[in-house]
């Protein structure tokens, strides 16, 4: 199907997060139960929670439009959750396994603020003000938790991953 | 393989966005071809440039680790860049087109944002300072591309974008 308006965009965009966020949801027990350090299963746990409450913004959004919550597969979130799973594979619980989640974490949250700007400004140009709103706290939201993730890595995380003894370490 | 220093994560990141670097310096050209709004060409033009130049820094930073520049399958670009292929193929050339084609680029800008940020602070955690240096001229550039597309879609794109008539629109 050919997308000719900002509108059918608009509504391409937001089927494509709302897989994001479902597939988030699913993901994010499994890097609550690899991770060996409290502060980041802490932030992982409550971005669950926050993560819900994206979906059910997306769903009031859908039904402001008059449209069915539908989702279409995103593979970008598939691509980067694909390789999280990798990284989880690949260490074993410590410091740099932590390290490795967050930098998996981040580029989720980095994938959702390119998503949540471009959805905003178009919610905005169609005059579709109270999604535009929803988008904003959302978008606000994904900021904070990369910005706690960056915290959590550079408070700790980090430095003890460098004391961990590799073969190349 | 496990991945049991920091040293180890880092050169196997290192490895993934040389592989994202690759991936986009072949992308960039069927954006370049599919966008008809003279100032988005121009940012796509010069981003192939730019990220020749992000391709031999890390080229730079694998020889001053001794290191073989290997490329490792990058998943979440992949992902990223299939999506940028499935708008193409969906849109006609326009600035509907071009309003999907921004929103894109500045996944892929966002998802290098992530990758370098943590790439960065790796560097330095591993007293790797010049690579850090590198990495952080790297990460700048990816955020100025990114606000220079967001700046081409305020600007124009998305105002023209909500003119063109589509089903829904």
């Amino acid at each position: 199907m050919k997308v000719k308006s900002l509108k059918e965009l608009y509504m391409e965009e937001l089927r494509d997060v709302y897989d994001a966020e479902n597939q988030i949801v699913k993901a994010l027990p499994k890097m609550i139960k690899s991770t060996s350090e409290p502060k980041l299963r802490q932030a992982f746990e409550s971005h669950v929670e926050e993560t819900r409450g994206h979906v059910q913004r997306l769903e009031q959004i859908f039904t402001g439009l008059g449209e069915p919550a539908k989702a279409e597969n995103c593979d970008g979130i598939r691509g980067i959750l694909d390789e999280g799973e990798k990284t989880i594979g690949e260490g074993e619980q410590g410091a740099v396994l932590d390290a490795g989640l967050i930098a998996g974490a981040q580029r989720v949250e980095h994938y959702e603020m390119a998503a949540y700007g471009s959805l905003k400004t178009w919610a905005t140009q169609l005059g579709e003000n109270q999604a535009a709103q929803l988008l904003e706290e959302t978008l606000n939201e994904e900021k904070k938790a990369d910005e706690k993730l960056s915290q959590i890595a550079t408070s700790g995380v980090n430095a003890q991953a460098s004391r961990a003894r590799g073969a190349s370490a």
